[in-house]
């Protein structure tokens, strides 16, 4: 946590670590008083105060008396005051770039959106109308209306269905986008001011941050979470920390082979995963005439939902080749939660047993452990909501050098 | 690093944090000149004076003039003294329980191997066994003509073939030992002095510490380790730490399912890796008549060498398996290094070709990217000498708390 480069500690960066720490704690869990975070940060009543008066003067934090319901009052005497993210302060711009729409979303610390706006991803599917279309944005910002008063911009994220190197925010290739070795992160930088950082990141990788931050895998260390849309990918984070791998492309287990003699994928090889799981894998096997499209996987949830046999044993399917790839996620990861998202997310309320019964018989049986398996708490949000917890990131990890 | 268990960072925890820096430095790399260890960490030459000096007073460290070969001298002028291992130090005792046979090593701080004793398996089977021979052994330190001086004994740590919870040292299975449910930790901790930790873990975990540590995938942050005996298992190492798993039995690949249509598999699935991988499966292919055993494997390495088909054709094709279950994990795990270990490590002499083309096939293609495969560079002895690793943990993570 405190550390130079090399790993060493040194005194003058332990109040920038404890202003992070702090920061940290109010962006994910909203108001708190100082008696919780006296008792969450292990340091004394009086060094919290200062550390607290440090982040109201930055415009971090607010001195708020919470209204009924909320944290904070004891419901006797005089309503306790609460430290809660400043309203009239920083906020982020998140994009989730999906395959048919794109979503725009200012994000408040604290994770509140303020606005958000839709676009046919067909519009902007281009790399240069997409950041031509955040830099509007950037420039409108503050003046449009929107609920965010007197904030300032903190920083940009982006989710791409893709693979990206989150380091640099090039996206390698987004098939569905006909995207590939898209700089995406220097050419905002190059439209952004130089105070507003952009993060780019994958879908799966992305969605799972918000999950772990303010959803189904909240309070969960290991997680694996699923993104089915189009296609198959992974996030996931491990000791309470993101994986990303050497590269940035980990959890793209869409091309993992499940069946050598499997029908023949676009990637040349047969069996792979996407071939079995995924919106066009489903409307296959649900009969479903039309284009692979978010409105085409709902009716055939609607028709199970329905009882319609076909649709339902579409679904069946699907779930039992998603329990073999979490078996083996489960082998190679041993999370303790498993959470799906993405347009399969209703596949647990339809297909459970199928599900459980293809992850048990996947998973190494001897160990006698089931991963938790939830549906995800965002729904098609996640991928937003995560692309603003990481053009958070910079400001939580140094809210002092972000507003120096 | 410097964090209480809330995270927060207080100062009189940063000396023991640099303590417990610096002497990971000297375990790590050896001797190391004070101008060294002053540019590693980042401090100031005082400060580093009077770590330097902490740690030689508890015995950790010597200053030491380097013998010819060695770091440290210029060549020119009077020899430059180096902080190093104080050889009269602490040393662990490192255990492998192998299949066949079983090692004990006391390994000093450094990582040199002192002294070292192999017993058959057979012989010590039973947990109780092994227990009162490392009990045995702990008795004797010192007292059996070893060259350990008067060292002292700073921890012990064992290697299982099988999962265990790295918290409890708690044994889930072992199959090959038929080993169930066994508390190891627990046993060890009711013999041992109290200051003495006792650190379990599984084969293929320590294994890949040890590599990290002083072999093939030193430097490197995220590696996958393939430790190949009579069954087949995983260590990862993600962002340069250990991924354990919430029940620390991450890496169990073994049996995740390659083809459904394959042979069956004792666990009651068919196709499983290790059908298909594994010194069971070698023999079998070679048409080695023997039962499974090292020796076996390794003539069927030697055949090969010598240009026997029979036994070329069967080392190709577990390496084409063996490629596969690589690349499922490259998707997954996107490391830097891939590194084969256990009876296997001289399939890349023999069959490298076989083993890359299939690891071509089995990685997402588009993303271009190549694992950097290795064979293990410290062979059989890498279970044991990541059971050293363990077994120092406690004291490298706090040399001042564990002399206390």
């Amino acid at each position: 946590m405190v550390a130079t480069s090399s790993g060493a500690a040194r005194p003058d960066e332990i109040r920038r670590h404890n202003l992070a720490l702090m920061l940290t704690h109010v962006h994910r869990d909203g108001a708190l008083s100082r008696a919780e975070l006296t008792q969450r940060l292990g340091l004394s009543r009086s060094t919290v105060k200062s550390l607290v008066d440090d982040l109201t003067q930055l415009g971090l934090v607010a001195d708020v008396v919470p209204s009924a319901g909320q944290g904070g009052s004891t419901g006797v005497g005089r309503p306790s005051h609460v430290v809660a993210p400043h309203r009239g302060g920083p906020f982020v711009l998140a994009v989730d770039i999906g395959v048919e729409e794109t979503t725009f979303a200012a994000v408040g610390l604290g994770g509140d959106v303020y606005a958000r706006q839709t676009r046919a991803t067909a519009r902007i599917q281009e790399p240069g109308a997409v950041v031509d279309a955040v830099a509007d944005w950037v420039v409108r910002s503050g003046g449009d209306g929107c609920d965010w008063g007197d904030g300032w911009l903190a920083g940009v994220g982006i989710s791409v269905p893709g693979t990206v190197d989150a380091t640099s925010g090039r996206v390698g290739i987004a098939p569905n986008l006909d995207w590939h070795d898209v700089p995406l992160g220097a050419l905002l930088a190059d439209r952004l001011p130089a105070a507003v950082p952009a993060a780019v990141g994958n879908d799966a990788d992305l969605a799972v941050l918000a999950e772990h931050a303010r959803g189904s895998a909240r309070g969960s260390a290991d997680v694996v979470y699923l993104m089915v849309r189009v296609g198959l990918g992974a996030g996931i984070i491990a000791a309470g920390l993101p994986l990303r791998g050497h590269s940035g492309s980990s959890g793209e287990i869409g091309h993992n082979q499940l069946d050598p003699a499997g029908p023949p994928c676009h990637c040349g090889k047969r069996g792979c995963a996407e071939t079995f799981i995924g919106d066009g894998a489903l409307l296959a096997l649900a009969g479903h005439p039309g284009p692979v499209s978010d409105a085409a996987v709902a009716s055939v949830f609607d028709q199970a939902r329905d009882g319609d046999e076909r649709a339902l044993s579409a679904i069946r399917t699907v779930a039992g080749h998603l329990g073999h790839v979490i078996g083996d996620l489960v082998n190679t990861l041993d999370p303790e939660r498993v959470v799906v998202g993405g347009s399969l997310t209703g596949l647990l309320d339809v297909a459970r047993p199928e599900l459980e019964a293809a992850l048990a018989n996947a998973t190494f049986a001897v160990l006698g452990r089931r991963a938790d398996l939830r549906a995800g708490a965002l729904g098609d949000d996640a991928a937003l909501l995560g692309a603003a917890e990481a053009a958070f990131a910079s400001l939580l990890a140094d809210p002092v050098g972000a507003r120096a």
